[in-house]
């Protein structure tokens, strides 16, 4: 009896051991939504961070677009200045040597400029500060133009140094005739000149499925695939796994992955070869996003005896009929039996 | 009898070398105190090291609060500054040329602030060194001022970017039901909305116990957890020991665990996603901090299609009774027989 | 029928999954050109990348020699200079007060030695900007040299901390005796100083074979080691691929090897010592850089008891006869049987 | 006859895949010298380097003490601008406005700090240069300023983020009694501050040995550990090679060891805390640096409830008489035909 109970319990605890390691609770297995965005961000939404948390200053200034930080930087500069040029205004401008007093606009625009020559320390002296209150003011704006410029410096390299994957993904992943069977594959290609060494890819399908309860509950499947591992990237890349008996995919038409919410999940890992850092990319093609009997045109061929290659081709694709091996009516159950 | 000794003496190397590595050795096993702090420092106090061991400059200037850092580069500006004044001072205010000469007030604080302008190279110029010896200190400390900032360019980018996993960790671990048996168990979630990838965890308990010479010696255990690893870690994860009979920690009342000066050691390793840097954490979980006959509350639910996760909720706990099979009484002596 | 049909299915993917990984697809199986060249760059050209894909700044500022990277930085500086001077002279050169008015070429340089007072923030002030617009494009020059010298910071830092395997290889690779058979070998040594821990090595070799068919295909060959890992690499170090009978090389001439455009892929990955990054380099022997019957001299000797070292000899070889037993002329069919 | 001589060939291979790895040739095995110092560094001297090979710039300027790195930065300062004093007498000192001009030497040590006042790009401007040549030089002299104040910015991070184990080892290695039997050993502790975590140790012994034809041969023999690896490094470790028959150091005397010119290499690795880098260090001790028959006396102890640790007993040892089991004289031959 005591012995049962163990294995029972063992039995469950295997179960428990089974569950797909993706990171994503049983709790959140209905939600009938996607989990994955397209660009590798996940959808969560999270409440009651503190505000340093929240704000996450670090990683959204190395992250946000060249467009943004400089408009940001330009931003800091003008604002800072003009701070401290209202500052001056405040204590007197007569502080101010050098000025042009000619009137209110030239005192303040000479303020302004005076402190945006502190603030970069060009200091051209034209206008200087004199007396203990402006002398503090414009020690302190000099100190915080060094640190300011110090803080640059790092996020300049920081950005520039981040070990990014920049990889194009196909459109769409294709529902496609392999060799003598079916595959489910997508096509990768390196964005940048740099050269990506030991690339490796995971995939992972999940879908809502029906308990026998009829409840819905979000399964997650890794996909074996053709080939995971490369050891260079010169060129294009197709991913494919091969829709054997065996695969979760085996038989799924688009309707049903539709209706489960299907999402494949991509997690490539590579290391970079400029500065041998370990770099990685996430993608997810939704159901919505497969395309059934269809296949990537070349997008290599070759010219005057040198290997050439088209970026932009790398979403193309031609119709294609599925073999009739794919979804074998009459013997679906059969194979599903010899599936288990 | 050589090959008995040889069995003898290979039987306690043996023996040597199923010590747990945690890196405590023999000899403190009978400490009657905490190994590790929550924060994951260790106890331990370091005696006859050099000066600059002692100072640990840079480690300290990265690891200390963000307050104390800029309050010592403001000291570090405030004091550089005033030494070199007193040095103008000592000189001769005479060898700086356009300075005030109204009082001694006025003389000290324009060669404090043509100090300020040197080490910050901004040389305004309307207070400007004159003679042989002025312009050497004033070149000196324009180079020091060059220098430190290139420290603190330095220390500022290190600050910034150093590999750090923030996890937020329950504030106490529980005793808890866990399918149809009973786990040890904590939950922790990601402080920062920067992804972890590849989280690992390890869990090492240690407590004293008494020898059948009635010597308390401290053994370590590896704990086996339901999971040890996920790819991803976008919301809470609740790590698990599940206590079978084989746990050391099967059977155990609070009692037990204070009296022994339980802990339960928590090493957590992961990929930052920004940077792709490897991080971890360290935890540790006293007797104290265990509750017996808890559940955590759920942290996550849905809301208009979006999976939402409230940080606030994370030690968030309430009772429940604990299984009868964690401590079947009549068959405790039992099972202790079929763990050995 | 079934079964039949699946299993053929499987013998293809058995056989496509087979296909080496070294990342060129089957489809440039025929180019009849270098795929490696002798530096590690790929053969292979990108058409429609992006206009910042193609200019692919960041990595080439890294990688360009350091004479054409000093030859970039003046040009900056002289041409945004030369802009500013232009900026200058348009908006009025009155407006620089302190400027030489004597004609129109002081005027200009005047101007020019401005803009470079302002850009580099040394800012004497003997020329200072009046007025607004003036003082604006003066405060956002000194912002650009601010913005400028932050990244130039980083680049140089960038520059000289890229972990880089600098391996030098000798000029050709031998085929050669070895022990009592024949090896394919190369000889290489660290250029630098810094010491390369934990050196691994691959080795594959790809030529064009005719297929029964007539189609000539390119077929990949990982290459086994005599050692294909040194812990430390303090001296030069002669990589050795015996060819056993079973090495695709057994019993090639030099002849097969021209008219296959054989290859010779080298991959090595270390760390390098003083920051204890993994570094790799990447080299490339065609056919025409190996030599028939030839041993490397030795550059190693002793002399006052200590170990010295000519780099200069990397290169040099000896003629030798090549052992008998490498092609076995009446038994080249028998061990060819062998080898399946 | 050809599978004999296949045999020969194959078992010739595999006593050379056997060699072991270490990444000294078989050429040096008789260089009665020592094989790596104290510190970690190679016995090797380099002939033919290149200019820049030699120099090694970058590498010496991170791992020259910091005395000597701030004793260059601060020759490199007084030089460059000696020399643009030099220069600026040259173009006519009558070209920098504002120069003291009482005499020749007031005249040259204004130039000098116009020099440093530029380098540094403080530009005071009470002198200022005039003229086109005088200005082109200043330029170019705050261009250098702002390039050299990168590097230095870059080399201050460069020398302080270095991932280092600072590991300090005990003055002797010992050849001491250990549970029933003999060990090698020798004690590390980290001299920092910072947690070292996953330490793991690789011990290499290297010693002349007589053939049989009376050559001397160099061997290399890795020594198994009682433990190799600790998860983490609070306290000192007493790294054990224990000394059973198999030991290759099994029923060596001191006098053996000399003869032989025997070395223990030590390989360390370890994660440093702080910023997750993985360092590593390298020693050796020379059989003139073992002792027979002692035993390190401990630096740790409880002290009010807190474990104490003294670094500076380290080293401290104390004769103890070593086990009999050590060289079992009448049973020498016995062992050594067991332990092939």
């Amino acid at each position: 009896m005591a012995l049962l109970k163990r294995h029972i319990r063992h039995h469950s605890l295997e179960e428990a051991e089974k569950r797909n390691d993706i990171g994503f609770g049983t709790l959140v297995t209905d939600v009938p939504t996607r989990l994955i965005n397209r660009d590798g961000s996940f959808n969560v939404k999270r409440l009651s961070e503190t505000f340093w948390g929240k704000l996450n200053l670090y990683n959204r200034l190395i992250t946000i677009s060249w467009q943004k930080f400089f408009l940001l930087v330009i931003s800091y500069f003008f604002i800072t200045n003009l701070i401290f040029a209202l500052a001056y205004e405040l204590i007197g401008i007569e502080y101010l040597h050098g000025i042009e007093l000619t009137n209110e606009w030239t005192k303040f625009y000479d303020a302004y400029f005076f402190s945006a020559q502190t603030l970069t320390t060009v200091g051209y002296g034209r206008i200087a500060p004199h007396g203990f209150i402006a002398s503090t003011v414009a020690s302190i704006e000099s100190l915080l133009g060094l640190l300011t410029f110090a803080l640059a410096t790092g996020l300049l390299y920081a950005r520039f140094s981040r070990p990014e994957a920049r990889i194009l993904y196909s459109k769409n992943a294709l529902i496609a005739p392999y060799l003598d069977i079916t595959g489910l594959m997508f096509r990768i290609v390196n964005e940048r000149q740099n050269q990506l060494i030991d690339v490796t890819v995971e995939l992972v399908f999940t879908i809502l499925e029906q308990t026998p309860e009829g409840k819905k509950v979000r399964k997650y499947y890794g996909l074996p695939l053709e080939r995971n591992k490369v050891q260079f990237f010169p060129m294009n890349w197709t991913i494919v796994h091969p829709i054997i008996e065996e695969s979760p995919v085996f038989g799924m038409t688009r309707e049903d992955m539709l209706k489960g919410e299907a999402e494949l999940f991509v997690l490539i890992k590579a290391t970079e070869d400029t500065f041998n850092q370990s770099v990685h990319s996430r993608m997810s093609y939704h159901a919505k996003e497969m395309v059934w009997g269809a296949k990537y045109e070349s997008m290599i061929w070759e010219k005057n005896g040198m290997i050439t290659m088209d970026l932009s081709k790398l979403s193309d694709i031609r119709e294609v009929p599925l073999t009739s091996e794919y979804i074998p009516d009459d013997k679906y159950e059969e194979s599903e039996k010899q599936a288990d």
